[in-house]
């Protein structure tokens, strides 16, 4: 069991690293891999045929401007796909955002934020999802929200 | 197991309605409700406490303008939250997007796109989460997909 | 007689900071609070609930992105609420913006401009609503933008 | 004690007529009037002027396009005003809320949604602000949210 | 020697159709197809693949939301695209836009106006690619804008 | 003869030094002001009311955010008045270009470009209108464009 | 002396007829002409550069989409140009003001606001410029205004 | 056979230049030039209008804000005009995305992305028209994406 963290571009990976280190906290397993849904579209649909059989039970993948890959993603497979829409510097992610979710009837993506949380939140996410059948994720996502909700409760105890 | 369909008021039934009938479809159990936001907000509150135990493995939930009714469930439970951004008049769903997709770290929200398409995709999305570990959803969403996709090519022979 | 100044995370201080500089001028007492709506939604709940009771007259919630915190203090409490957009760096607060000023019907919040001069104004509106009963706060305010104008006066004498 | 509803031009009439029955059903006294900003710039400023000793407590002005009657309004005076923004066909409001929330500091306006919903909350953020200091308004919205959340609820159990 | 004309869905036809009767007026050849690239991958992968050696000089796809079919051709083959974004009801095309003409380095996609202007340009332009090197097409499209021009002059010769 | 220089802020002396500057070049006369349309609207109104019989024959007024200023000018006065949207951090001045350009029946203002080549451009503008009865005005423009003409040929020349 | 009224299509007139009725109560005399910057650029380049020997005072261009027409009248003449942005269907007019407004240092279009307030005002607008001059005109403006005012005075009279 | 490669102004350059060096890669000639639409109208007609005679088979026009030298050089050719939208300080390139793209029928201009990578690949864009008949630059496509498409797995392989 474990997730597929994928990327269009290795310029993406400082956001996707954001996402890789939360399922560490988690403790979830997952490979990480560049697929370019326009400079390697066979690996693509290779990949994403084949991910099912390679026991990857979500997968995530972060694209930024006319964002494909997740889309292109999700139509060759019927493992749940995340998309995390990069930020853009003309567009400002806009245009990652729109092509992510704006998908037709049959083919969802999951689309989380612009950005740093939302790929962080990738990883919360696919966690969910997993933890929907296991429960020691599920008991180890529990934790890691205890503890963001005390460190709000203490920040707010340190400014008051 | 089943899938909770969440509103934030009647006027959005015609809307999760669609997604109703993918679920049907696709003969997965689901119980459908009003919650308010802002009008329930101790309803909501209790009901996403409660859904682990109430046995729903997926939320969905459909909210237009500042639609906080996704976010605010996926703050109080870990149960996968998918959030169906509502057509508004005057903004065109585009407050509606981002107020459910824009979530901060820590409480992710599966977002579609905004209106029907993305009503009946949380309705696939849902689906393909179940069928994580369930093989006869699985399977029956591999049916669903290849039925949508021989429809394709039907009306592309019809066409040529 | 008080306002609340909540903000949804200690990353949000520098701006609300300014809405306490200006609560500070004009001599209004206040009590500042991170309470994540996201994070901390009992806190949030039980705290819009009491507020009334301890006598809170204007409660002041600055948030960004999906910023629900204002709208779901307001769903749970009759005390007027001012909100002030946080700026981001993605959707430049245009996110914020629109997930705090959309409100449905039953639950308004009161929204000021995105960043800095919307967090000041905040503070200035505050004090209108308590000058509405309290003359010494409303002649304070006279004082306040009789100052303003003079310094916008005194700025063009030297222009010219 | 009373409430002054002003628009910039009688075709405003059918969104403030939805901010006058929300006044209506909580008794709350007003009076309605046309001033232009840009056509009645002195009927403005002398009706601002004098706002609090005509015993207006709130100001609540509708416009549309570029939308400078609310902003000027609050210009010329301390009485705490909310400003509605018309929905426009070409730009669907999106100028009248940038144009009545962005003021700069010293001026704010407490800005409500775009449309409907906008003008009927901006009677209910008149009677939040009047109910700060008179007890027999605040039980009137303390009942008329109770009835709003007992319908929402009411619709979750017919829908159910 | 013709052209490819690819449309998404059955439902974009109405769109398409311009540009067929575009290309019928200057006598090109062409072929009508749907290939949804989220439905028909492998089909999408297989036309593309093929298209120089089907004697394709130019492919015009069309397509609406998260609009990744001229894309996603354009990564298969080196034949040129041209992409033409669909009007969608609730983001008015610029999901489609943004999602066709924002590609990466590598992939360029040739984007026109939304809706039916840049359906028929896109007839217009593929005529114009055609023509550098066919001077039948070259003179028709002489004639083609000389009768618009003319059309022009009349039309302002009628108002006068 | 004179243009009058109005700007809302000291702060946007920057923006409005450029057009000052294209003044200069064309030996044009002008006052420069600061009146803020919400900090001074007695100033405001009593200015416009005035400009005409104090010689000016046309009002530049550059503003940002919730831009009223060139509006409130222009529903004073009927002197003609040209609006330079000053860029904002938050909203790139989407908010002032709407705030200024966006005007109702009766009162127009002449808008020109978002930050400095509106700025300049608003210098140029004012020399124009002059110069529909002033020929020495009109021909300096003339120079002056024949000099930027040339400028543009030459950086063509060194190009190549 | 008289007004170039010109529009880049017959299926602009609609919108330009409304600037023709406003110049038509001023009692301005106009031309109006069919101009296509894309079928008719060498009209376009003759037209914009004998207006000046031709008596033109004042140009009004209207045009939708990529509006090129204003913009490329003034910067074949030193006459002003006032550009009308035409509301388009699939980009609501925000395509045609940001191609008429944001004009590059050397060559302002003195912009008014999308549809028809904007088409009036483009009326009023030249008047005002030519009323610089011509005291007649400045006249019937100030009558037209005050005409204006005393309606939207009667206009309160009646509501209230 | 050649391309021509014109931007609005040698500010322009940073971004043409890419242009150039994809050009350059794939030994395509090319002229560049610099040809402002609104400051040298006539140059831009006359180059358009000999473009033909002159061999140029495509055009590459690069501007930004209200960018109208892609569309007026189509305007005055049938050569086909590839446009790139440069990035703009204040509107972030929308504003020059959208004045080259939203062409009215009859005169098409081949948009590519805002910024560099849009620049970089309207060189490729040319390459494939030029490709369409000339089989060496055709292969030089082949190996140019053959190296792209290696590199992106080598990425991946290190990633790995």
């Amino acid at each position: 069991m474990k997730v597929a963290l994928v990327m269009g571009s290795i310029s993406d990976w400082p956001v996707v690293k954001q996402t890789a280190s939360v399922l560490d906290d988690l403790k979830i397993n997952y490979d990480k891999k560049i697929i370019s849904a326009h400079r390697m579209p066979e690996h693509l649909q290779q990949f994403a045929k084949n991910a099912k059989d390679e026991h990857y039970q979500v997968i995530i993948a972060a694209a930024g401007g006319a964002a494909h890959l997740p889309g292109m993603l999700a139509a060759n497979t019927l493992v749940p796909v995340i998309g995390v829409p990069v930020f853009t510097k003309s567009l400002h992610g806009v245009d990652s955002l729109l092509s992510i979710v704006q998908m037709p009837f049959g083919v969802p993506v999951a689309t989380v934020a612009v950005g740093n949380s939302g790929a962080k939140n990738a990883g919360l996410l696919a966690a969910q999802m997993l933890g929907m059948n296991d429960d020691s994720i599920y008991q180890r996502l529990v934790s890691y929200r205890k503890n963001q909700s005390e460190e709000a409760i203490r920040s707010n105890e340190q400014l008051e």
